[in-house]
């Protein structure tokens, strides 16, 4: 089968969740730069891949995909056999890997994103003022959030298991922007979120994704 | 192992999933109360089971579970042989589904949700006015996802692929209450979203989630 492209931006953190993935899977691919100040994401070619004109877009041979944790568990599975295990268990530990996974994308990530935008992303892009009342009340969310995982980690090393997961890595992305900004206590005041940040963003892969952001 | 058990009520969008997913796979299950206007599901009994307190819970012996799309995953690759088969596929086709799996998690029910509180439980429970702007800020953003569903549905029976699963199960909730808004006209006014509609909602474990509701 031919191989993987992947279509994005590396500061898209939709788009780095992928890429870490891959780098983690050690599975080589082609990176597709999409011009999104050009809105090239929302053209023709792109929406052949991804009819909501979003990044990433990914291509396996004739398989595509898009959004982002559809991509990374299909590649976790695809090459399970290969680089670092992202998924395993059996049934009941798989399933609380499970309950995270969602709690990333449902709990955490609306947040998150919400705050990466008013904070990292508007004031580097110049697209317009901070919303104070919008930092509020995500930053509230955030911490009742933050307060369980405190919780959690202080029972078990990562979010999922006792191994890093894709769980873990689907976070990576944001943590990152947000550890530029004043977000960065919320984090740092808590001991086992603190030490959890500092092992998942010293991974060689995410490294790799950091790495493209700065050469581009 | 002892029996299942589902925390909650069958109004919640999220237990109801659940519920659905249970009476697809012909599973028997204790269904247990959470009264929410006592605040019940901020008490410890049930934060000890979602410590972010928010219905369903799930129970199956000394599994604990929330997260209403972790708990019917793992309930459809349980019972693999009992009932209707939810999940399924080589791996291409299970990344197929699991791109709709996720589009319904991120581009279908954040929207869907906002509209579903709007629309039919603030009147419903009379927790103040409908927010005009709010709703016409969702309504164009669920315009453009019943856009892309007409479009899938026009090649594929059932928006996963050409049978149901999961990932059709998973909207039927937040549709069952858009169904009785305004909002209505959005899927009647889309043929093949308005045939599958018709069909995904008429399935006999549907109708048992709906008698539950009628029955509260
Ligand atoms: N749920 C999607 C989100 C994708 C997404 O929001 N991508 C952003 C960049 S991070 C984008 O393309 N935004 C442009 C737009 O929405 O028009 C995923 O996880 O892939
Ligand atoms: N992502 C969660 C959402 C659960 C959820 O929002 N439940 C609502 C009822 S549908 C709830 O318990 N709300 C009360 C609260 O958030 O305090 C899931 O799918 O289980």
């Amino acid at each position: 089968m031919a191989g993987i492209k992947v279509h994005g931006s590396p500061f898209s953190t939709a788009a780095a969740r992928v890429l870490a993935t891959l780098y983690e899977k050690e599975v080589e691919f082609e990176f597709v730069p999409v011009d999104m100040r050009a809105g090239e994401h929302k053209k023709e070619a792109f929406l052949s891949i991804n009819p909501f004109g979003q990044v990433p877009g990914f291509e396996h041979g004739d398989l595509k995909l898009f959004e982002s944790r559809a991509i990374t568990k299909y590649v976790a599975n695809e090459y399970a056999g290969k680089g670092t295990d992202l998924v395993f268990g059996d049934s009941k530990k798989k399933a609380i890997i499970g309950v995270w996974m969602e709690v990333e994308a449902h709990q955490f990530d609306p947040v998150a994103s919400k705050l990466v935008w008013e904070l990292a992303a508007k004031p580097a892009y110049g697209m317009g003022d901070t919303d104070k009342a919008v930092v509020e009340e995500n930053e509230a969310k955030l911490v009742k959030v933050l307060d369980v995982y405190e919780s959690r980690l202080a029972e078990s090393k990562y979010l999922g298991c006792e191994s890093f997961t894709l769980v873990d890595l689907h976070h990576l992305p944001c943590i990152n922007y947000l550890m530029g900004t004043e977000i960065k206590k919320l984090f740092d005041s808590r001991p086992h979120v603190s030490a959890w940040i500092a092992d998942i963003t010293s991974r060689p892969a995410w490294s790799k994704v950091v790495a493209m952001q700065k050469r581009q």
